[in-house]
Formats: structure tokens, C-alpha cells, sequence
């Protein structure tokens, strides 16, 4: 069976998947990605104060979050994470050794873990898988590079568009792993992103950073925040498009290319969230500024009464209006309007009468979108999460250490 | 069937709770407490900007959260929010008509509703709810007075505590009711509190706001907040003591007393936590501060992904790190140390080599104490949780609006 191409579909890049027995379940664990050349290379990371032996090793070949990768190479099924010196020697090594392979700089090599935390990876595995994956780097084993990011993933996910720069054609391809920890800032989610558009690493990563906020930054699973959060981006510049200059038209092209990838890879995230049966989109309008906005569509978001009222298909307005006003944004319930769907549920301070029964049809489907107008001012931002089921305890219960 | 006695122990007080058809259970639904003459009386409310009719009424008569009181009126099954200037009305009308039946000024009589949000109370039902109880006022019906309060509770939740001021015997009871939307500050709750102390509004309400915050607000199950949040002291002073002077040795030994009550609420509500099998004890030490001890604590305590590990007996440390490391608190990893129970788990960065069945085995029973040292300061926080089950959700879901 041929898997859909994603990742390698911009030009300059090979990619691949192995198994290297790191996982239990025996599945792909060691994902390489490899360019043709050196990439234009930007990365946003967790903001978690405990983060893994990997972002320590990005932060230092990449002290801005910008700069120059060969390739990225990731294992899941250990996240090396609270290992101490000895951890940050692995994913050095990890570095080290893809660069032997790939004959490069191991400082142009980027490394992520994705697992449980506070057990040392077994190296010898990984450097067994690294070894394989290089042998095997191709432009057709895309599925087999996701598969080897995923943990508790049920769904593959990934993203493609292809548009123009004047007159040359750009793709921008992604692919993420995540479902649980997932929220702002990032998540146990790792993104690798390519693209064949030249761009200078200073503006791919002002361009990452930007559509960050309004993509991943947006989604929340579950309020947790993991210690491995790594979105990169290279870019090849095998396009050969004239290098993108910051405030031009063409910038805000590839702007509005990379945003779409990131936000189908947000939606992806959402809609696999653990136990997710249905994708909760929460729009406020209207706040005082777009940090309220934003407090406010996280704090519906967060609320396990909202994502329980919705998995159970409950239009209990009552719940939304509760989260909103224990945020730390500005709500004056007598301007607030609160929509469900297309349904009117709240305004002037009190409910609307309205059929119950549609707007519970209406919760029942795989999208809900959630409008909530504070009616303040000008400030707006969207957030996505997904419902709160049994399934998610029972996935996080009984996950193993 | 003798019930236990609680809210009336205290001289000077008689408490009921009828059937006043308002649950659709059948079950008591009106609940009356009311002291022999004026008391001196003190709040805490929701700081949640949605707030109910009842909370904007207790706000007129107290306004600075103390004053003066003859009863507390409650209805459980409607909480009278969201429901517009008519709403106010309504709980006007509560108040007064309480009133009338007891022979006392309207602005004496506190009011609280607890239930579905949104709905207009059926007034019908009330005042004859009211008029029943003030009919059926008691020593004896204090049972019946808490079962009145309940909501979604599987247990009845009370404290009482008998102790001395000098030779002058005084005793302060509470009860609570919530199990869902607990979080700080306060939650669905609801907690009267008697006591035949002496002592003044505006000193009595010092050490409510003082015994709250280690207390009431150290409780969270699910991070949502209430919009009808209220704890009331109604203080008789029928024990004959001296009233309570600022600073004294009586007044350190009230607060104590009013802490173990407060404390021992605080506790049942967590242990009573919607879908609850375990409470879980979070010790902060060593933060920079008070506000980064309670930042950190609650964050670990707020946290879908420790508390579904506790419910599955998963002594998976990582999470507890990483709610920790996401928290505003200032967090080093080589200096933080965490144990379960007397396990320690991580120190200097990582996790130590522990024999995991103890852990887990640990981790089973109904009290599990997660201590963090932060080893920066001399800040302390303990906040209280339960863990999180499929049965929550089962509880959420479900709940009819």
C-alpha cells in the first residue's frame, strides 16, 4: 500500500521511518528527516520550565530559534526527559551520529524525544534505528516517518499545500504528533514542517512565531503542557523562488501558506485529542484587547464542565458563561452575547428561549463552534479543544511509566 | 432514624430542610437556619464575574462581607442565575418572605441557591418551601437542613469542633455542599457555619478571609468556579464568652478552631469531588514565595494528567514534574524534590531508583500525599484534589440543564 506523501513533497528533502524496538508495541520509533542540503531552519519550544534533554541540544545549535539544520531526526517511546547529563549526552550523540551518517555537522542536526519521561533512551536501539534510517532516506516513506513520531496518536496527521511565489511554484508540508498534554503553549507535540521556499532563517522564524499564536498556541487538549514541545520548519530553498524579503507581498503569501498547513495541523490536533469525539472551536469577539480574547476562549476551553456539557450534548450555556467569567478577562454578563452553532443562547445578562433540542442535535455533531461576543471592544481570537469523554481517562489512567 | 447533629450545636441557632418539589428527585430542596436573635455575621463570595441574583443580594446586605444576620435561606435544584433584574426579585422575595415568618428585618436573612444556571426559580414552590420550614425549625432537623443544601453530593459533609475561650465552653459547626465546579476561589459551594462565640462582624470576618485561603481555596477538582460560591459564619455569642478582642490569645484560639472546622470541610469536599476514589494532598515547599507555593500547587493539582495517573495507581512522577514546570512558579529542576508519600521519586534533576509496586500500592488507597520542595525559599502552599474518573465525566455528561 503506497502512503500519501506530505513531508517530502516540497522539494530538497528524504524522509523515512524504522523500527527500532524502543516502542513496546514494536511499531516505527526512529523518524528521519534529511535535506539535500543545508535548510533555512526556524523552531518555536516549550516554555516549560522541566524540558527534555533535546531542547536543551536545540537551544544550543539554535540560540534563537533560527539558523541552519541539515536534518531532524526523532525517536518516540522515551522522551529523555529528566536524565541529567547523562540524557543531554544522548541526544548529542543522536545528533552526532545522524551526522556521521548524513556527512554533516552534528550542529546542524536537530533532535526530539517523545515519550515517557525520566527513563534514559536505550541507545542501542537508537543508534541501531538511526543507522537503519539512514540507509533507507527516500521521497517514499513519508507514512512511515509519521508513523515513528506518534505515541498515543490514533489518527495520522498531516498537511499540504502547494501555491506560487510570482510566477514559481512553493509547497509547504507538514506532519504532528500529539493528543494529550496539549496547551498553550504547545503540547507533547512535535511538528516537523518543510518547505522548498527560499526564506532566510530571521524571516521564516518571524513568520513561525506569528502563525504560532494563532495555530498550535490555540489548541489545548487538556491544559497540560508537555516538556518536548518542538515545531521546526526547514527550508530548502530548492524552489528557487528569489529569496523571500520581510513586508513584501511574497511574504505574506508564504505567511498565509504556512498558517493554513499549521492551522489543518492545529484542527488534526484537536480533533485527535485524547478521547476526542468532537472538535470544539471557541471564538470570542468583542474583548477589550486580544490578550483578553485570548484569556477568555482558553478559559471556555479549559473548562472539563464545558468539554463534558458537549460530549454529552448538553446545551448548558450556563457552563460556558461560568468559564468566561472566572477568566482573567473583562465580562460585563449584560453585554455578552453567547451563540451555539447559529443559535442565540445568552444575551442581556440571561438565557434566550430556545429549542433545546436542536442545539443538542446541533452538539452532537463532529464540529461545535462556540461564539461568545463580549461586547467590549475589538479584541478576538479563536481557540480549539475537543470534548472531555470516558476514553481520555482511560487512555491517561492506564498509561504505563 | 436519629440524624447527627451538626449546624445547631452551637447555642442559639435551629436549622430544617423540607420537600418543596423544586428537585425533580423529590429530595429536601428548602433549608432554613436561623438564630434566636440578630448574630454577627461574615461572607466569602465567588470572585466570578457571572454571578448569581442570591450573591448580588448578599453583596446589598453585607456589603463589605459582614454585618449583621437573623437566617440563612438556601434552595438547592435552581440556582437562580443568569435570570435578569426578575431573578433579583426573586431572591428579594426569599429574604423577605423568611422574614416575615421569623419576625425580622429582610436585610437580615442571607440567601443562597444552588443548582442548574439559568432558570427562574419556581417561586410557587419556594414560598411554600420557606413557609414549611419556618414551621419546622429545630434542633433536631439538622439532617434534614444539610440534605437541602446537596446537589450532585454523594455524602453529607459536616464538621463540629468543641473547645474553651478562658472557662467558657463554645463550639463552631459547619456543613458544605459541592462536589463539582470546586476550584479557588471557592466553587459550587456552599458552606454555613454556626458558632455561640462572641465576636465582632468585622473581626470575625478577618478570620474567615485568613481561614479561607488555606482552606476553602485550597480545594479544586475540576479548576471551574461556581457563580454562587458562599461561606457564612453566623456568629450567636449565646456561649457567654467576652467578645473576642483583635490579637488576642482568644482570638488565635477562635481561628484555630474555625481552621480545624474550615479545614475538615474543605477536606470532605474534595474527598467528595465529583467521580472521586482518593484525595490527594499537594505540599509545596521551598518556593520563593507564598504565591509561587500556591501557583505551584495548584498547578499539580489542576492537572488532568497527574490526577488520572493517581486514579490509574500510576506512580508516573514526570507529570507531576511537568505541572510543576508549567506552572507561573519559579521551578529549578536540579534543586526540586518530589515524593509520594514517603517515597522520594526525583531529586537533582531527575527521577530516583524507587521499587515502583510500593509506589503503586501507595497510590491505592483513599490518601495520597505528593510533597514538592522546591529548594528555592521558605514558601509552603498545601491544596487539596481528588482524582479524576471516568465517572466524572459519566456525572457531567449527564447532568440535564
Amino acid at each position: 500500500m503506497a502512503d500519501t506523501r506530505h513531508i517530502t513533497l516540497p522539494k530538497g528533502f528524504r524522509a523515512t521511518g524504522v523500527k527500532a524496538g524502543i516502542k513496546p508495541s514494536g511499531r516505527e520509533d526512529v523518524a528521519l528527516l534529511a535535506a539535500e542540503a543545508d535548510c533555512s531552519a526556524a523552531v518555536v519550544l516549550t516554555s516549560n520550565q522541566v524540558f527534555g534533554a533535546p531542547i536543551a541540544w536545540a537551544r544550543r545549535i539554535l540560540p534563537r530559534g533560527r539558523g541552519k539544520l541539515r536534518a531532524f531526526v526523532i525517536n518516540s517511546g522515551c522522551s529523555n526527559v529528566c536524565t541529567g547529563p547523562a540524557g543531554l549526552r544522548d541526544a548529542e550523540e543522536m545528533a552526532a551520529r545522524t551526522a556521521r551518517r548524513l556527512v554533516c555537522d552534528a550542529r546542524k542536526v536537530l533532535v526530539a524525544s517523545t515519550g515517557v519521561i525520566g527513563h534514559r533512551l536505550p541507545m542501542d536501539k537508537v543508534r541501531a534505528g538511526i543507522d537503519a534510517a539512514a540507509e533507507k532516506l527516500s521521497t517514499r516513506h513519508d507514512g512511515d516517518f509519521l508513523r515513528a513520531i506518534m505515541t498515543t496518536d490514533l489518527r495520522e496527521k498531516s498537511a499540504v499545500v502547494v501555491s506560487k511565489l510570482g510566477r514559481t511554484k512553493f509547497t509547504v508540508a507538514g506532519t504532528v504528533k500529539g493528543s494529550g498534554m496539549i496547551a498553550p503553549s504547545l503540547a507533547t507535540m512535535i511538528a516537523p514542517i518543510t518547505t522548498d521556499a527560499a526564506v532566510s532563517p530571521a524571516l521564516l522564524h518571524k513568520a513561525l512565531k506569528d502563525v504560532a499564536g494563532r495555530t498550535f498556541n490555540a489548541v489545548t487538549v487538556d491544559s497540560d503542557q508537555s516538556t518536548s514541545d518542538t515545531v521546526a520548519v526547514l527550508a530548502s530553498g530548492a524552489a528557487g523562488n528569489a529569496s523571500i524579503r520581510p513586508g513584501s507581498k511574497e511574504y505574506r503569501k508564504f505567511l498565509a501558506v504556512l498558517e493554513e498547513v499549521c492551522g489543518a495541523l492545529a484542527y488534526q490536533l484537536a480533533a485527535d485529542g485524547e478521547g476526542a469525539t468532537r472538535v470544539i472551536r471557541i471564538a470570542v469577539t468583542g474583548a477589550r484587547g486580544e490578550a483578553d480574547a485570548r484569556a477568555a476562549a482558553m478559559s471556555v476551553a479549559n473548562s472539563p464542565l464545558v468539554k463534558t456539557a458537549v460530549h454529552g450534548s448538553d446545551p448548558n450555556w450556563g457552563r460556558i458563561v461560568m468559564a468566561l467569567g472566572k477568566s482573567a478577562a473583562k465580562v460585563e454578563p449584560d453585554k455578552l452575547k453567547v451563540r451555539i452553532g447559529r443559535t442565540l443562547v445568552f444575551s442581556a445578562g440571561r438565557g434566550r428561549k430556545f429549542d433545546e433540542k436542536t442545539v443538542s442535535t446541533y452538539l452532537s455533531g463532529k464540529e461545535v463552534d462556540i461564539a461568545c461576543d463580549l461586547g467590549l471592544g475589538e479584541g478576538a481570537f479563536a481557540a480549539l479543544t475537543c470534548d472531555l469523554s470516558r476514553e481520555y481517562i482511560a487512555i491517561n489512567a492506564d498509561y504505563t511509566t
